[in-house]
This record gives structure tokens, sequence and C-alpha cells, in this order.
């Protein structure tokens, strides 16, 4: 069965934001982040409330950016890597639109986009705004140990971004547009190894990317970029190994 | 903006299974439970374990009863209560179908259901599983505190199912049909008790059903039945007040 959906109308992304921590500001990115912040608690208690802030940051940016009012989006579909998702789900209690809720790790964006795409496609929405954050200092408490604890990252380990993005996915306008999406299959090689991300994730990310081309019929080369979610170094390479 | 999705095509649910702890089968709709265990461990170790087992029972008994072979299924659309929804991914990893996580507590399974008849409807897709679980010990120890702890229950404290629900939702074929969704916001009247479920969450229950009739333009004598997520005794209380 064919895991690859074609857009008929290609939903265009007509608005985008991002916010991101001084050591992602700093990175070789760093000059595409819109919002760069000096204190990655954003004056905020918590690393999840400063997360929570980022992400309604840059849905209400990518709104903005847009051309749109808020009452002219249907829907937002977020996702985060805390439990319950609760960086959306805080986030998005300030705005007054529908919500679909989404969990897929460092896939997460993309399913959103997936989602929204397909909504807008078919002719059920006109515009769905699309979102993720996570924060280094929420990630480690959520999936190792609390910084707290000081504990020793090992080499392998991988420094989860403290940002937040949002796009604004709109039926018609101007904009890149979104002309199709392969959805992943979970492959698992049976990495446990917390701090080994990057090998977890590479087979999957490798496999979605081969069925992506088989289906589609295109050769990497037609691509001006292909992107995955952050594998790391050494992911990176797992991942060129296997492709 | 609109909330609610109208099918043009209306999927329809080809297959549908269901497994429930002893609890449960004892209940009020215990006999439209297909599995009915003696023990909720299921064999396993762990409460997480079971659950993921009962999730795995569930999806695969519903591509059975649906007539088709996991195949034809385009996608598993998924989720439930814990961290990382691992009681979906690791079900889903036996499967080689494409997977999309969702997470919206108690609408899981609405969502799941929502965002799978829309890939239907317009075409993407053919077959999709939309399946969602929850266990009463894991809900508790997420939640709340684990059962070891020997925590009292206080009065308003609900009961979390121990169960897996699927279904096999299809462009053709004899069943229910899919005919709208209306997809909810977050309301959140500030109620911070985890042992009051049913009321943090009837004011957007109430929001939902409100918008999808006025959408609609039904009568609520237009229904059979109108079914939300479990609000329990007090939260179907406050539910029926707001309406």
């Amino acid at each position: 069965m064919l895991r690859t959906i074609f857009f008929k109308n290609k939903p265009v992304i007509v608005g985008t934001s991002s916010i991101s921590g001084p050591k992602e500001a700093k990175g070789s990115i760093g000059s595409y982040i819109k919002m760069k912040l000096d204190d990655d608690m954003f004056g905020e208690d918590t690393f999840e409330q400063a997360e929570t802030k980022m992400l309604f940051y840059a849905i209400k940016d990518a709104i903005k950016e847009s051309g749109r009012d808020e009452e002219q989006i249907n829907a937002i579909i977020a996702g985060d890597l805390l439990n319950q998702i609760i960086a959306s789900t805080f986030s998005v209690r300030n705005f007054q639109t529908g919500y679909l809720g989404v969990y897929s790790a460092c896939a997460t964006f993309t399913e959103s986009l997936t989602i929204g795409a397909t909504m807008l496609d078919g002719g059920y929405m006109e515009n769905v705004v699309c979102a993720t954050s996570s924060h280094f200092s929420s990630a480690e408490r959520q999936y190792r140990y609390p910084l707290e604890l000081g504990c020793t990252r090992p080499p392998l380990s991988q420094w989860t971004v403290t940002g937040a993005g949002a796009c604004v996915l709109s039926k018609n306008g101007k904009g890149p547009k979104v002309v199709c999406a392969t959805i992943g299959k979970i492959v698992d090689f049976g990495v446990a190894d917390a701090n080994n991300m990057g090998a977890a994730m590479a087979p999957a990310a490798a496999d979605t990317l081969l069925t992506h081309l088989k289906e589609t019929g295109c050769e990497p080369n037609y691509y001006d970029l292909i992107v995955t979610g952050d594998l790391g170094t050494f992911g990176s390479r797992i991942f060129k190994d296997l492709i």
C-alpha cells in the first residue's frame, strides 16, 4: 500500500515564524531564526513554561506573518515532546481555534504538516497552523535526567533544540507549496540508549526517504535539500550508511 | 471559521474490535466488548505492557474483522494516555504500515477517526486503522499516583478504562458511515484537580457539542445517542448544566 500522499491542489505555506534560545541562534541556521532569545528561560519560572511561551509566540507570529486573522484559522495542529504535549495545549489554550494534538517525537512537525495539508487539499479547511516546540532543559528532564542532577553527558548524546516553529498553511496564496508527503512507519533496531537517539531514529528516517524516492519516482539529485529531524553526527552517519 | 468537516464520500467503518479488563466487562456496555480479560495484566509484567498488548490485539482483530489484509492498510492512526504514547508506538511497531501518532487525552479516538476519515474522503488513502487504549493502573501512575503508594481515592475520582478499541475505516464497504466531524477547541475553566477530570473536560465537551449542533443545523433529538468521552457522574452533570 502506498505511503505517499500526493496533493492535488498543493497547499501553500503563507506565513512562518521561529524562535530559539541563544545556543541555536549561534548555530549554522541561526541567521534564519526570527526571534533569538538571550535567555532560554524567556522570563518564566520553569523550562516547560518557557517552552510554552516560545510556542505561543511562534504560532501568534506565524498567523501575523500570513496576513490572516485568528478568526480565519480553522485549526492548530501541534505537538511537542512533553507529557500530554503540554507545551502545545497550554499555548493553544490562548487561541479560539480548533485543535488537533499530534505526537511523533522528532517527526511531529512533518506529521502536523501532513495532516494540515490533507485538510486543506481536500477542501475541508481554509487555513491551518502547524507548529511544534522543544526545549533542551525540558527534554532532558523528560527523556533523561533533570539538569539539576548534574549527570555526565556521554559522547553520543544530542542537544535538543530550544525553540519553536510554526507555519500557516493555506489553500491559496503565495509561498512554498506542499506537493506530497510520505508517512513514516516504525522501524525499531532495538536501540534502547536514551543518549543515542540518532541511532534509534536513523533506520526509520532511512526507510521513509527510500520509500519516498521509490513512490515518487524522484532521484535524490532532484532535491535542493534533503532534511531530516536532527539525527546528530553519528545518527546521520548511520542514516547515510543505511541509505 | 467553521470547525465542522463535512465528508463528501462518507468513509465506512468496515471492521471493529474491542478488549477490556474484567471490571469493564461487568459494566453497562460489557456485552458489546469482544474480548473480556479475566486478568488485567494480560500475562504481562507491567501495566504498560498489558495496555500495549491489548491495543495490539484490538488493531490486529479489527483488521481481521474488516476482511482486509494488513498490506491493504495505508496507515494506523493511534494514541493513548502514556508518555510518548508508548502503548501506541510499541503496538504499531508490529505492523508494516504508516503510522500517525495523535494525542487528545479522552478525545484521542475521535481525533484519529477525524483524521482518518479526512484521509479517505479526500481520496488520499484506501484503508486506515483508528485505535486507542488506556489502562486504569497505567493511567493512575501517569496522571496521579502509582497504585503501589496506596493513596486514598477522593469521591470525585474516575476510573480510567482498562481496554482498547480499534476500527478499520474504508473508502467503500458496508457499515456505519462517518458523515462529519466537529473539531474541539481547548476550553479551560481552570480546574487543576487531577482527581476531577470530568469537571476539567466538561466545558470543552459542551462547547464541541454546541458548535456541532450549530454548524450542522441538527437538533439534539436528531440523534439516537450523543456520546462523550467519559466525564463521570459529576462531569456529566456539569456538562448538562453547561449545555
